[in-house]
C-alpha cells in the first residue's frame, strides 16, 4: 500500500515535470542568461560592465611603487645624517623601524591605519583575479605564485606611509603627508570611477575599500597634524610626549596614589542588581587613567573590527541577492514540484492548478530564510564586537596582574617572564591570529545561529502562522507527562535533600537520614539516568555555544584547564604576553628614563608598602637600625619572604633561581622563625 | 548552454526513471513487501513471527512481584527482630536500605550487579511497545503513563535482590539465594525459548538481555557465597571485613607508613620515552593497595560501561542489516540514477545499457560505508572505554588530594568540603549521569568519526582505487605553493626568533635586534593571518574534538576555566566530591572504629610530621617546652600557620571561620612574627 500511494506521488511528479520542464528551465537560469526578466525588482537589472577607472590600478601601482622606494631611500639616507655625528656609521640603521611595538609612542591610530589598509588589501586580493595589479590577466597556476608575491608586496608598498611616523622629523611628517594624500585621492577616484563592478555584487567591491579609503583619509589627516604640532609645540615637550615619557611617568604617578581599596566588607552588601552591573561592565572597555592598552594590542583588535566587517559583508552578498532572486523568479512549476514533496502545505495537492496561496506561501519561506539570515548576521557581529571589547577589558587586567607579578592569577600554571623562541614567534603572529580568529569566529557563529534561527522559525513560529502542526508541537503534546516527571522529580530531591537530608545546625550543617537518601537514590536511579541525558544535552549545547561564542578571544582557551595551551590561540596569547610584560613594563621603562637623567637625579616618591608593585617596594636596608646581628638577619629574611610572597614573580630573578634550572619560581616556602 | 546540458541529462533522466518505475519500485520496497527476494543473503530471510515464550513476561512480572514484596516485609521485620532487644521500636527500620553507599562495605559488586540490571531494564523499557508488562497492548496515548509507572516499578521490582546483601543474616543470604535463582532462570529461559524477534532487529532483543542475564548469573553465585562464608568463617571476622572496617585500617596503615616521595632531582633525569610511559600508565587504571574507589563510582562506572554495550548495540543493528540489504537490493535501474546525478563516475553516461562495472562500483561504495561506519563504531568504543578507565585514575587522584586536603590540586577556586542541598542532589543523581554522559558521549563519537572516515575514504582512498580526481587532489595539486609558503614563513620566524632576535645569555635570554624585529612582524603579517586561519580551523577541530572525545568524563569541565561549573557534568562531579569526601574520609572512619572500640584503647601509630594528612597530624602541646608565655605563643601560632598551610580545607573548620560567613577558608596571610 505504501509502495503504491509513494509510486503514484511518484508518477504525479514525473508527468508534472515533464510537461513543465522547459518553462521551469527558462525560469530557473534567469540569473546566468542575464535576461531583465523581472523588471520590477532593481536587484538584478541589465549586465554590469566591466568598469575601467581613469587611473586604473596597475598605472596606480606602476607609479606609486617606485615614488615608495625612493621614498624609504630618501628617510634612510636622512636618519643617517642625523645619527652620524653622534656615532660615525656605527649602528647605523639600514631599515626604518615600521613601528616601535614595544615602546610607548603616541601614534597608535596612525600604525593601526596602515595595518587596516594592509589587511583590506590582503582582502580584496584573496578573492581578485589578478592579485598583483602589474599583471593583468593572469592563467589559473601562475595565480597562485602572483598571490605569494602580493602578500609580500603590499606590505613592502605601504611601508613609507608607516616609516615616516617613527624618523620623527618635519621632513618625514611632510612626506608622510604628501604619500597619504596621493593614496587617498587615487582610491577615493577610482571608487567615484567605477561604484559598480561584476564581482560577486555590483556594490560589493566598493563596500569592501570603505576600510581603506577610511584609513587613508585618518592618514591625510594625522599627518597634517604631526606635522603642525612639530612647529607649534617645544621641541623637549614633543620628545616627551612622543617617546611616552610622559606615559610612563603618568602610569607610575597612578600606581603610587593608589587609594586602598575599599575592604572585603562592601562585598557582602553588594545587591544583585549592582553585581549584575558590575559583571555587565566588565564587559564594556573604558579607558583608565594612567593605563594605555599596548600597540600591538591596539593594532589586533582595530584588526579584528575590520576583519569581522569584511566578512559580514561577504556573507551578506553572497547570499542576500541570490536568496532575492530565487524569491522573484519563483514560479507556479516550481511550487508543484515543492507540493507533491510534501515541503510546502497544500489544500490539494494532487491538482497542480491554481497554485497562488501556495506560491505566496513559498515566497513567505524564502523571504523568512532571508530574515533569519539577517537576523543572525546582525546577532553575531554584535556578539562578536563585545566579545572584542571584552578581550579588552580581559587583556588590561592581565597587564596589570602581571606588572604586579601575581603570574597566578592569569595562568593556571606558573611562568616564568622572559623571552624565549616560541614567545618571540608568537608576539611577532600574535595581530594576524587575532584578525584571523575575528573571521573564523563569525563564520562559525553565523552557521550556528542562522540554523538555530531557521529551525525555530520553521518549527515554530510559521506553524504557528499557518496553524499547521509541527514535530516540536507533537513532541511536546504526546511528552508532557515525561517532561514533568523529569521536573517533578528534580524538585522532589532538592525538596527531600534540603528538609529531610541536611540537618541544619547554626554553623555547620550536616548529612542526616541516611537510609532514606539511599533508598531514594536506588528508587530515582532510572529516573536520574534520564534528567542526565538533558544534562547531556545542555552540556552539549552549553559547550558549542561558549567555544562559538568566544572564538575571536585569544585569552580564553577553549580547552579544559589542565590541557589549555593546546589550544593555540590561547598559546600564543601567553607567549604574546610574556613579552609584552618583560620588555615594556612601565614601571621599569621609567626606572630606566629616570636613570637616563642624569642632569636632575629627582627620586621617585616613596613607595607605599601595602601596595606594592614589582620593583617598586624592594627593601630599604637604611631604615633597619643597626642592632644585633640575628635580629638584623631575621628580619632581613622575614622581609625578603614578605616581599616575595607579595611579588611571587621575583622569585625567577633570584641568583639562587637563576643557577638552578628546576626552580620554577613559585613553590614558596614560608619563611622559617 | 549550460542549461541545454543540463536538461538533456534531466530529460534522459525522466525517461530511464519512467521506463523502469515498475521494476525499481518492486526491488526498492523488498524489506517492506517482506518477500524472499533475494535468498543468497541470509540477512533477510522469511518474516520473524511474533514469538511468544513459555513463561511470558507478563506470567514473570505477575508472579514475582508479590514474592518480592513478600521478601522485603519479611526482611524488614527480621532486621526488626534483631534490633528490639538493643532499643525498642526506637530507631526501627521501616524500610531496608538498599546498600550504604558511602561506607566501605564488601559487596561492591552484588550492587553494582543489580544497578546493571535496573540500567539494561531501562534500555529495553523505553523502546518496547509496552513497557509496563502487566499491560499488554497499551494504546499510543497511554504508553507514556505506563513508561513512566514502569520508572519506578522496576527499582522497586528488583528492590529484594539488593536489599538481602545488606541486612547481613543467613536468612536474608538464603533469599537472595533463591530470588537470584529464580530470576536468572526465567531470563534464560525466556532467551532460549525465543532467541529472535521481529523488533528493529531479529537478534537485537536477545543481545540487549545479555547484560542483565550476565548480573543475574554474578549474583546467582555471590549470594551462595556469601551464604557459604557466613558459615565457615569466624563472626568478628566476618563482621569486619563486612562492615569495612579492614579496608579503613588498611587505608591508615597505607597512609602512616607511607615512604618519603623521590625528590625532584629525578624527575630531571627522566627520558621523553619514561615520560611519555608515564602518561600512558595514567590512562591505566591498576589497583593499588590501601586504596578503594568508593561505591558510588564502581556504579557508576559499570553502568557506564554498560550503557556503552547498550548504545553500540543500538546503533550496530540499526544501521548495519538496513545497509546490507540496500546493497543486496541495488539494480541497475537505480545505478542509472546514481550515475546520471554524478555521483557514480561511468565511460557512458549516456547509454544506460550495460551498467555491470557501476553496479559494482556503487556496491562497493555501500561496502565502504559499512566499514566506515564499523571502524568508527569500534573506535568510539574503545576510545570510550579508555577514558572512563582514565576517569578512574583521575577519580582516585582527586580523592586523595582531597583526602589531604589539598583542596586547589583538584578544583580551580577553593571549596568548602561540607554537605550542602545542591551537594545531596547531586550525589544522589550522579551515577545516572555518569550513565547519560556516556551515552551521548559515545553518540556524538560516532557522528563525528563516521563522517570523517566517509570524508577521508570518499576524497582520498577510493579515488586512488579507481585512479579519478577527488577536491582533495585538486586542492593539493593547484595550492601547494601556497601550503609550502605558509610552512616557509614559520620556518622562518622560527629561526630569526632563535638566532637573531634572541641574545643567548648563559642566564637569562634577552631580546635583541628590536628594529629587525619589528619590521619582520610587519612585513609578515599578511602571512601571519593566513598561517591564523590555519591556527584557527586548529583551534576549532581540536577543541571539538577534545570535547567529543571527553564528553563521558565528568571529572573534566568542558568550559573555560574562569566558567567550568556551568558544565553540568563537571558541577554535578565537584559537588559529589564534596559529599564523598566529607562523609566517607577514611582517616575520620577509622578514627571513628577506633573510638568506638572500647575495650582495647589502641592508639594509631604516631604520625610522620612530614607527610602528613588531614586530620592526623595536628598540634603537639605536650612537646611544648614550658618556657617564656611570649615564646610558647610564637610557637604556638607558627604552628598553627604551619598546620593550616599544609592543611587549607582546615582553615574553613576554625572557630573564627565558621563564625564569619565571608572568609572561604583560603586566604592564608603568613604567620606575623
Amino acid at each position: 500500500m505504501a509502495a503504491n500511494g509513494s509510486g503514484g506521488m511518484h508518477d504525479a511528479l514525473l508527468d508534472s515535470s515533464l510537461a513543465s520542464d522547459d518553462d521551469l528551465l527558462s525560469n530557473w537560469y534567469i540569473y546566468e542568461t542575464m535576461e531583465p526578466a523581472v523588471p520590477q525588482d532593481d536587484m538584478f537589472p541589465a549586465v554590469i560592465p566591466d568598469c575601467e577607472p581613469t587611473v586604473s590600478p596597475r598605472m596606480y601601482h606602476i607609479c606609486m611603487a617606485p615614488i615608495s622606494l625612493a621614498v624609504l631611500l630618501g628617510l634612510s639616507l636622512l636618519v643617517k645624517r642625523r645619527r652620524l655625528h653622534q656615532s660615525c656609521w656605527n649602528g647605523v640603521p639600514g631599515l626604518l623601524s615600521p613601528a616601535n611595538f614595544l615602546e610607548e609612542e603616541g601614534n597608535q591610530g596612525l600604525v593601526a591605519a596602515v595595518f587596516g589598509i594592509l589587511f583590506s588589501s590582503l582582502c580584496v586580493l584573496v578573492l581578485d583575479r589578478d592579485p598583483l595589479p602589474f599583471i593583468s590577466h593572469s592563467s589559473q597556476s601562475t595565480r597562485e605564485y602572483w598571490k605569494i608575491m602580493a602578500l609580500l608586496y603590499y606590505p613592502a608598498f605601504y611601508y613609507p606611509l608607516i616609516a615616516c611616523a617613527t624618523v620623527r622629523h618635519r621632513l618625514s611628517y611632510l612626506v608622510g603627508c604628501l604619500l597619504s594624500w596621493c593614496h587617498c585621492v587615487v582610491h577615493i577616484w577610482q571608487r567615484v570611477d567605477c561604484p559598480q563592478s561584476p564581482k560577486i555584487y555590483r556594490y560589493y567591491s566598493t563596500l569592501s575599500y570603505i576600510p581603506i579609503i577610511l584609513c587613508l583619509v585618518l592618514l591625510s589627516l594625522w599627518y597634517p597634524a604631526l606635522l603642525v604640532r612639530s612647529f607649534t609645540v617645544q621641541e623637549e615637550t614633543l620628545d616627551k610626549e612622543v617617546t611616552g615619557r610622559g606615559y610612563y611617568k603618568k602610569y607610575l604617578k597612578a600606581v603610587l596614589s593608589k587609594r586602598p581599596r575599599k575592604g572585603s566588607s562592601t562585598k557582602i552588601e553588594e545587591s544583585l542588581l549592582s553585581r549584575i552591573q558590575t559583571y555587565l561592565c566588565s564587559y564594556i572597555y573604558t579607558p583608565e587613567e594612567g593605563f594605555r592598552i599596548p600597540l600591538k594590542l591596539v593594532v589586533s583588535i582595530t584588526m579584528a573590527v575590520i576583519a569581522v566587517y569584511q566578512v559580514a559583508l561577504l556573507l551578506l552578498v553572497a547570499f542576500v541577492p541570490t536568496i532575492q532572486i530565487v524569491r522573484a523568479g519563483m514560479t507556479k512549476d516550481v511550487v508543484v514540484l515543492l507540493v507533491q514533496f510534501g515541503l510546502v502545505p497544500s489544500d490539494n495537492p494532487a491538482v497542480p492548478g491554481d497554485m497562488e496561496k501556495e506560491l505566496n506561501i513559498v515566497k513567505h519561506y524564502l523571504w523568512s530564510l532571508e530574515v533569519c539570515y539577517i537576523c543572525s548576521l546582525v546577532l553575531c557581529c554584535l556578539l562578536t564586537c563585545a566579545m572584542l571589547l571584552r578581550t579588552l577589558v580581559m587583556h588590561r587586567n592581565n597587564l596589570k596582574a602581571l606588572y604586579q607579578g601575581a603570574v597566578l592569577d592569569v595562568f593556571y600554571k606558573a611562568h616564568i617572564l622572559r623571552p624565549s623562541r616560541q614567545a618571540i614567534v608568537c608576539w611577532m603572529s600574535f595581530a594576524g591570529f587575532q584578525t584571523a580568529f575575528a573571521c573564523l569566529g563569525l563564520l562559525i557563529q553565523q552557521v550556528i545561529f542562522f540554523f538555530c534561527s531557521v529551525v525555530f522559525a520553521f518549527l515554530v513560529v510559521i506553524p504557528l502562522q499557518y496553524s499547521t502542526s509541527s514535530p516540536f508541537f507533537t513532541i511536546v503534546q504526546n511528552m508532557w507527562p515525561f517532561w514533568l516527571t523529569l521536573v517533578v522529580a528534580v524538585i522532589v530531591q532538592h525538596l527531600a535533600a534540603h528538609y529531610q537530608f541536611l540537618e541544619q545546625h547554626p554553623l555547620r550543617k550536616e548529612l542526616t537520614n541516611r537510609r532514606a537518601l539511599y533508598i531514594v537514590t536506588y528508587l530515582l536511579f532510572p529516573i536520574n539516568v534520564l534528567v542526565g541525558v538533558l544534562a547531556g544535552v545542555w552540556r552539549m549545547v552549553i559547550s558549542g555555544l561558549y567555544n562559538a561564542i568566544h572564538f575571536c578571544q585569544l585569552d580564553i582557551s577553549l580547552l579544559n584547564r589542565g590541557v589549555e595551551t593546546f589550544d593555540p590561540g590561547y598559546h600564543t596569547y601567553c607567549h604574546y604576553l610574556k613579552i609584552e610584560v618583560s620588555q615594556s613594563h612601565p614601571v621599569m621603562k621609567a626606572f630606566c628614563l629616570l636613570l637616563l637623567q642624569p642632569a636632575r637625579p629627582e627620586r621617585p616618591a616613596a613607595p607605599q608598602p601595602s601596595h606594592v608593585e614589582e620593583g617598586i617596594q624592594l627593601m630599604q636596608p637604611e631604615r633597619t637600625p643597626l642592632s644585633r646581628a640575628r635580629v638584623k638577619r631575621s628580619r632581613a629574611r622575614w622581609g625578603l619572604a614578605y616581599t616575595l610572597l607579595n611579588n611571587p614573580s621575583l622569585t625567577a630573578c633570584r641568583k639562587t633561581a637563576l643557577s638552578d634550572p628546576t626552580a620554577n619560581g613559585t613553590q614558596l616556602s614560608p619563611p622559617k622563625p
